[in-house]
């Protein structure tokens, strides 16, 4: 009855690896920041699932040890703690690894010491008398944003801070969801959380074009030139639209997927496991198509936002929205009906408490089915028989807010056995004051007294590829032009298309202008029609790389995020792009350059590729008060992996709930 | 009661456009290729609009002329057609411009000169005497696959030639859409269209790495080392997967669109015509959103499949599937429940027979509703509410073949004001035979002894903006790295965003690297807020360009597909991106590069934008025998058009007929 080494911890197990940290370090305060599962090493864990897949499992089937890993913070008299991490042995009950993190990382933040800052700030004189500066208006009230502090800047290394961005909410409008940041206010308070001090209370410009980077030009009326611009219905002050009919995704004959022991889903000759950790939100496990392995994992590993207003003291936003914070414990709790339609299956996630003991994190992750368009089609014109399919897609889909924004990500499956990474980016701007009547090269006015500053979205997501098999190599493809020549080239129509195998860790970028694809094969396993490889193959986005001059900070933290394909070679516990510690870092440490700089050998062996892309986001005035969605879709597809489509045998049947519509519900003519 | 001057022209029109152009070739023969309406000058048609929105339409209204736009050749004694055209002017019964093609020109291909080329191939001892030196099996049948003759090799220009992909299929399989495409057979007949012969018999090389361009090493038994593959479900030897269950999309109060006078369509705060003609399909014209104008015109002016394999006459393998054939004409009659779910307008469309007549073409078009996903979301994480909107999208779409390829277009309105023009390329590759345990550097092999050829796709868009009104500008927005310094980037976060309108007319390309923008805009009309000029814009697709050497034949007649944005100033009728007269063209002649050639100022004037894209098709083994689509989306989005985000208003209340999927439909938990 031992849960499968993949599925994520339970209450239980948590609590009980709390428990031994808890005796292990007595007459001490500890801060717990995350107990989640260390996945087994990946030795231990392939022997296993090929025994699983074997369909050989019995209660005496060997397992990888049950691991909880747990990360706190030990309080010392000085109050500076003592970052830590403890393995503990969930079966044995015992702690089997226990080592303390240099001083020179932070933990990622947890809420509550949001909760310190904001309380802090209002009792801190110093920012008492900042605000004292400002007039505003009747009936609003100072609302504090907790943000990381984005490494520089630093007086001491070890030193812990936070910093505040503010705002002001109309409280006249009795609701807590007005919009507070269409009053932002110039003051950027820190504090110390170790010594839990407002330190010090920025005072960022509000200039505009021609202004210098530090004139403070503001005026006593800081808000005066600032309009409510709200996003909650009962705010609008016209409504919302009255003639959008409803649609509804119907399934009379339920859903074609099936869960099996809580996380092991099938669906379409697709065969994974969902599981949730606190620092990457869901990821994909053991991913089989038709009885063939096609990965071993898959993740969203990391995010960096980079802010590029230069004036001081923003260059300090930049977040790292899961090493930070965690995109698993900033997930939302789902809804029905409303960040997904149809028939949909909600997993619960378990998040760590600060004191260590589990906490459900109801409705984390969602999966349903959804229409994807024409899947495929062909239309014999000598007939005039047309087969048609449709592209059922199978989507888990996981949704963080950060602050002010939010991030929809979604694993999509499909019936051609493609897999495509989703993220949309949507919530509301991270703005900042600006004075009436001014605009700036910094960003764009969504709004009066607001600004939106320029800034980046750089995303990476983690391949762990199983191609038939945990040893895969990596092939870059390139289609180059070739000149007109009479032997090769007679008419200059021929292109040639250069496959090259990749033999030691490294990194390259999107290249269109050579159609570069990367493909994850298997050397052992030949294509018995095409002769080559099995494989899986993606083209890296082409999207704009970090803009941050390279030996700025904000560079030196995200090295993964200036180039678009890093290729390494697996190493247990190596999944994060930015650094396994990324809250205050000055440079990027264990992250994907580093892996790379090891200069392993990657043909013929356990290789990992990770996909760096995003948007350079110069803010429009439509992003305001909330953003539409801006999308961004890497397509990992079968390349040469099987004989045929994989989708052929999809059917075409019609659907017989659709109907052509009726002329008296639509349409009317009235000729002039 | 005269029909709206965008609306297509009525069975009746045609007709007698028609008649006027027989009554005015008197004792010739007439090969009618297209009648359809010549859109009126824009000029006078944005007169008429104006007064139209004014709401101020009157029977006595001026309207510009209804002109029927005549496409024929007319057959002289030689059998060497004069390629003519005349405009009618249906009102007044009458024409009003005659002219005479020169004769380099060649009209657009017919589906009747196709049979031809099947006819006259298999009369003529040539292709017999070279079809009997295959041993084919028993009970196969040979198909010819008529082709464009793409623009080499001509003996004298005038001429008029048509080739033949041959293939040959199991007829003792009893069911006419066998796939043929399986087996293909090394000969390619060429007509001569004007004599009705069959001129020559072209023996394409059939082996593979390491034999010649025009090594002859097929074997008798030509088809003996192919293997069938079929996708029409009854030849599946396997059936079809039965594990999917059905997905309704339902819409109980009918669609929220509304359509009037057979074309103009409501929707969302969105109103725009839809249109069609035998060379684009379907156009969308005259958009407005929320009572401001959008866009003018938009459609999808080009497209051109460019083969790769070197060797002779494969080169000759370059289809301009809208110029050659037409986009509209060889549009699908589209099916309820296949081609789109859910509640659905189709809108008939109308085509010209041989003899001039009116055909019609039903469901050319299909227009209905669909869930996009998450429109906008926000969560306040400190009261824990969130608020999500989905997003709906309109979708007009029409899909068509292209002997074995199939294109889905859409164009895809947004509650978000934007709107995303949409290819999906699928239907079947076009192969070659292969010499069996071949492989080639020209393609993959994709099955049994046939070789799927490396190609390209590379469609052209036509934008036509209309900003507040005709008259707009082009910026070029660009994202541009900043050297730290202390000036003006003491921290080195910033980045400059570099904006420049444009004089001239002209060129350039996508520009990931710099995250190059287009941003067409009004000049005259100021964003209140951002204080910058109201547009649209989009990031051009970065994808690969046409490879064919720039002196080859194939770059000569393809410049659209050599540069990714083109920027003109308009001009009545120029539509088309590779040129009027496509077919057997030796250079793109009156298209989109000799538009920009003019140098026209584009400034405050009436500018139209051209966005090229497309894919480098180095074939999967997966896309056989049908390709899974591969999509393309161009999103053209507001920015800074509205004061705020136009979606805002868009009701978040909950889809009532989602609901969590019940624990025995899908789940059961067995731990082992």
């Amino acid at each position: 009855m031992a849960p499968h080494p993949l599925a994520i911890l339970s209450e239980e197990e948590i609590n009980l690896a709390r428990d031994i940290v808890v005796a292990q370090h007595p007459n001490t305060v500890i801060d717990f920041r995350e107990i989640y599962l260390q996945e087994p090493p990946k030795d231990q864990l392939l022997e296993f699932l090929a025994i699983e897949h074997a369909g050989r499992l019995s209660p005496t089937t060997p397992r990888p040890p049950r691991l909880a890993l747990c990360q706190y913070d030990v309080i010392g008299s000085d109050r500076v703690p003592s970052y830590e991490e403890t393995v503990v042995d969930v079966v044995a009950a015992k702690s089997v690894k226990h080592h303390v993190v240099g001083k020179e990382h932070h933990a990622a933040l947890t809420v509550s010491e949001f909760d310190v800052l904001v309380e802090r700030c209002f009792a801190s004189p110093l920012f008492q008398q900042a605000l004292a500066e400002f007039d505003l208006p009747e009936g609003f009230e100072v609302i504090i944003e907790p943000w990381p502090y984005g490494g520089l800047d630093l007086v001491e290394p070890n030193r812990r801070f936070f910093q505040g961005l503010c705002f002001a909410q109309d409280a006249t409008k009795k609701n807590p969801d007005a919009n507070f940041y269409s009053y932002p206010l110039p003051l950027i308070p820190v504090l110390d959380a170790h010594t839990q001090e407002i330190i010090r209370v920025d005072r960022p410009a509000t200039g505009g074009k021609g202004d210098g980077l530090r004139d403070q030009t503001f005026k006593r009326d800081i808000i005066g030139h600032c309009k409510g611009s709200d996003y909650v219905p009962e705010l609008l002050p016209e409504g919302t639209r009255k003639d959008l009919k409803p649609l509804n995704v119907v399934q009379p004959e339920g859903p074609s997927f099936r869960i099996t022991n809580e996380s092991l889903v099938e669906w379409q000759k697709w065969r994974f496991r969902v599981a949730f950790n606190p620092r990457e939100g869901a990821t994909i496990h053991d991913v089989w198509y038709d009885g063939r392995s096609v990965m071993h994992r898959l993740s969203i590993s990391e995010m960096t936002v980079p802010y590029a207003d230069p004036r001081p003291p923003f260059h300090r936003k930049q977040a790292f929205d899961f090493g930070d914070g965690g995109g698993g414990n900033m997930a939302n709790n789902l809804s029905i009906g409303c960040d997904c339609l149809g028939v949909i299956k909600y997993f619960d996630a378990i998040i760590t408490g600060p004191d260590g003991t589990a906490q459900k994190l109801p409705n984390a992750i969602c999966l349903h089915e959804q229409d994807g368009g024409i899947g495929w089609k062909h239309s014999n014109w000598r007939t005039g028989r047309a087969v048609v399919t449709r592209n059922r897609e199978l989507v888990v889909q996981f949704i963080i807010t950060l602050a002010n924004y939010e991030y929809v990500f979604a694993y999509k499956f499909d019936q051609s056995a493609g897999i495509t990474v989703e993220s949309r980016a949507t919530g509301i701007l991270n703005v900042v004051n600006i004075d009436a009547g001014k605009v700036s090269e910094y960003g764009n006015v969504v709004s009066g007294g607001v600004l939106a500053q320029n800034h980046q979205h750089i995303f990476c997501v983690r391949i762990d590829p199983a191609i038939d098999g945990a040893k895969n190599s990596v092939q870059v493809e390139e289609s180059r032009p070739v000149q007109m020549n009479e032997a090769t080239n007679p008419n200059g129509n021929f292109y040639k298309v250069n496959t090259e195998t990749l033999e030691r860790a490294c990194y390259f970028d999107a290249a269109p202008e050579l159609n570069r694809v990367v493909r994850m094969v298997n050397p052992h396993k030949i294509n018995p029609i095409s002769k080559k490889p099995v494989g899986y193959k993606f083209t890296p986005l082409a999207t704009q790389r970090l803009l941050a001059d390279p030996n700025s900070i904000q560079a030196q933290r995200a090295q993964f995020a200036q180039h678009h394909v890093w290729v390494t070679k697996h190493r247990d516990g190596e999944l994060y792009a930015g650094g396994r510690y990324t809250l205050q870092s000055q440079k990027e440490v264990e992250g994907v350059s580093d892996a790379v700089k090891r200069g392993d050998s990657v043909n013929d062996t356990d290789v990992v590729v990770w996909s760096t892309f995003g948007i350079t986001h110069n803010p429009r005035v439509e992003d305001w008060p909330v953003m539409p969605v801006e999308t961004f879709q890497l397509m990992i597809r079968p390349a040469d992996f099987f004989t045929a489509n994989p989708s052929l045998d999809v059917p075409s049947g019609k659907n017989a709930a659709s109907r052509v519509v009726g002329s008296s519900e639509c349409c009317r003519n009235a000729h002039i």
